[in-house]
């Protein structure tokens, strides 16, 4: 669908009815003000205002009865003072402004209005729960849809919206609700280096009206979704969240991240978005029921999601692992195995193989396979082929790293001080290896320590992706994703 | 002691009897090439001699009899061709050659020899095990102390001593023996930049003659070494290492991480140090006996040490968070409830002090604290101190991130693009809240994801530590080891 044209509202419970919700012809950010120095916080809406004009997002609008032009951007007194029609209105205002604000976008013919604004329900506070609840209702009876209270709206760069500067522009296949701003933030963040791209990113707080169930039914039927991650506090609806959830897994891989799952982190869910976090051991075997891959931090969907993105399905749990360091090497053999992996002996015949190129002091070919062959002049690619052809090996993990100086060396020896040439080598060896063997690769670089530790692995680890490679900063989160596509492999076989 | 006045060899048994091994007169590097283009490891004594020549240890000698210099340090055809004494060397020859180097080193009075050089007992091969018997009795035999082989040796700042260029050259109270070099390494770089500096390093390998036990022996009576950190693969005397470790856990905090834990893991340690490594639950068991605190990676390793080097020790387990974002705080108080510590709710008279300079929509006060007061002028000061001084509260965990242009936008709001000040100002309320509410605070800063933002966390995280602040990358593990310290706490108080 192209950007800027917008399907008319479809009736509810139709698969897609969601669809013109993503898709707006203008956007106006209401509650906008120029910056103030001094308060980096005090104008949040200048912040969306600011993430989708950096998005390249047109026509645009702003609204403060103070201001004729903020940042650029023509400034209105009212919603109702703009001149073409605007379907989507983001509110920064405070909550006593909000009933006036519904008004004008009912009589504007506004179709979705998604609320930055906070002090509702979540405050605990019963007369804002009952604005909250009165607002939403005059806003949904005339027919419009609401997200929020409380939350970070749409990032969905196929329709430049997004509400955070810095978000990749490019599209990608993964939808992503959330019920906290942060999280999408942290989630979209620290995937986007990793090579994840996004469809629809929802952040959608309270969820006085969207929420949780309709979100993952229109993502089950979207076509430009493919995985699917979902973050939520407490569900509303019990039964129609698990209809969703496992319509939704049926289809796609979904990820799911619980928060609440402890008493003191059930009191922090209400604090947050007004939600009943209700019981992690239910929720969890919700999940084994549908199929859907249950993770417990940000770090852990990010890593499932790279994996199901990038990574291919093994044919099964046999790792063999490749790279330098022998204390290292014991560490990855302890903990793919507590992943529920196997790291068994290499066949003799590929050790045999091995030994024709690798010296035998200070080295170990039995796997996981500790040579320091892997840095010599062709050396990753043999290493990585022999071991991804060996008859017990379903996938292969090589692990590397960027800091502390052993790269400068690496580097002179390849005779210059940009590691780019050599970083691309490495990776068409990769590349070659992987076609050669047949089997996903990982890779597994250690997080950076240092300014020029991390110029060198933000490029790696781009080059990596770039190539289809998933990237995982340890073992341990390298194995525990790895045992999640087979998980839902092993699910989906079941009759 | 002074650098260069060495102590002599002290009876076998006694205290500090290994102490002149760390404090040699002189060292010579045996086994040393120029650069060799094309084969950046071809040459790794030379790593050894440039680690030392960059910690300026001197008299510092080379041994090869194909040149007369290498890398402007005077190179000898034998150790015995050197003028001077030579208390210390280093063996970078390959295993066939070993032999006549030991003999050369006794006939030189050599005091102590590290072997570098492997391909011995941890290749499987009975006859390279065989040679490694022999050369190491004949060493220790006439009186040579051995350390190795296969390891990397000693990292000792106060003597010069260093097996890896760009360590600090800053001694520090924590003392580590590792099996690993790999690991020393690991455990070095990673644990630096959090403000951890050495007394000792260790890296002993296949602890032919010195090991785990006359280490742990040493160290537990050091006066230069007030925390303990120790990787082993395999123990040779049980009953010896159980006495050691009790003595030096019950002397000053002992942090042990055992290679080996799985089948798999199992199986690694014998290719990497022929080690037996034993079962786990023996091993967890006797830990737990002597009050020696157990983990299961050096990540782990290196935040048990940051948090004894750093925290200070809470009277229990009582936890307050603050920081931004509502996801990350309902996960904050999921993981503090998970590592056995408490997230408790805040008294009303704490909630009514926060409350009077924060404002209500978008923060939560009751715990964790989600509030964007804290990047106001003063603002994290307050909040700071208000909830250490809390009568709820023994610990205070303080989160914040420098990555993805939020800081960025508060740098300008602070009037300029130079970080330093800012950060300048937030440790100075670090502090000063500290001082005024008299709980341990640690400092939560997530990893950053770009270059930028790793300049920003890497000055941080250096201001923090110089401040006497622990820092960790996630709530979980700064959680744990806050856990452990509390553990060992406990353990001490037990009659």
């Amino acid at each position: 669908m192209a950007i800027g044209e917008a399907k008319p509202p479809a009736a509810e419970g139709g698969a897609l009815s969601l669809d013109y919700v993503f898709h707006p012809r203008s956007v106006s950010v209401a509650g906008v003000s120029p910056p103030q120095p001094g308060a980096p916080f005090a104008g949040v809406g200048l912040g969306f205002l600011l993430a989708l004009k950096d998005s390249g997002f047109e026509p645009l609008y702003a609204v403060n009865p103070k201001y004729d032009e903020v940042e650029g951007v023509r400034c209105y007194a009212s919603v109702l003072d703009i001149e073409g029609p605007v379907d989507y209105v983001i509110s920064s205002v405070p909550a006593r402004i909000v009933p006036a604000l519904v008004d004008d976008c009912i009589a504007k013919g506004v179709k979705t209005i998604h609320f930055f604004t906070a002090g509702f329900s979540e405050t605990g506070d019963e007369e804002m729960a009952g604005l909250e609840s009165r607002v939403v209702a005059k806003a949904t009876d005339a027919g419009l849809r609401v997200l929020g209270p409380n939350c970070m709206g749409l990032y969905v760069p196929s329709s430049r919206l997004s509400f955070h500067s810095g978000f990749p522009l490019e599209a990608g296949p993964v939808g992503f609700i959330s019920q906290s701003g942060g999280n999408a933030i942290d989630m979209v963040a620290t995937s986007a280096v990793r090579g994840i791209r996004y469809s629809r990113v929802v952040s959608y707080g309270n969820a006085a009206d969207i929420g949780e169930s309709e979100l993952l039914e229109y993502l089950a039927e979207d076509p430009e979704t493919e995985i699917i991650a979902a973050y939520t506090e407490g569900i509303k609806d019990g039964r129609r969240f698990f209809r969703a959830l496992r319509k939704a897994a049926a289809a796609k891989p979904v990820v799911v991240l619980k928060g609440g799952r402890t008493a003191s982190g059930t009191r922090a869910v209400f604090s947050h978005t007004a939600s009943l976090a209700g019981s992690i051991e239910v929720f969890d075997a919700l999940c084994r029921q549908v199929n859907a891959v249950r993770v417990d931090s940000v770090e852990e969907m990010a890593d499932a999601v790279v994996a199901f993105r990038f990574l291919g399905e093994p044919a099964g749990p046999r790792v063999a692992v490749a790279g330098g360091g022998g204390g290292f090497s014991v560490f990855a053999a302890d903990e793919i195995d507590e992943a529920g992996l196997q790291c068994p002996v290499l066949p003799e015949e590929t050790q045999a193989a091995l030994r024709q190129f690798t010296p035998a002091a200070g080295t170990s070919l039995r796997n996981p396979v500790d040579t320091i062959t892997l840095f010599e002049p062709g050396g990753l690619e043999k290493t990585l082929r022999e071991v991804g052809q060996a008859q017990n090996i379903d996938v292969v993990l090589f692990h590397t790293s960027f800091s502390w100086g052993a790269s400068r060396r690496l580097m002179s020896a390849f005779g210059g001080t940009d590691p780019a040439p050599f970083m691309e080598q490495m990776v068409q060896q990769m590349v070659r290896a992987r076609a050669a063997a047949g089997v996903p690769i990982a890779v597994v670089m250690r997080t950076p320590l240092d300014v020029e530790g991390m110029e060198r692995s933000v490029l790696f680890q781009e080059k990596c992706w770039r190539a289809g490679f998933p990237v995982f900063p340890t073992i341990p989160r390298a194995a525990a994703a790895i045992a999640r596509v087979l998980q839902r492999k092993v699910g989906s076989e079941r009759p």
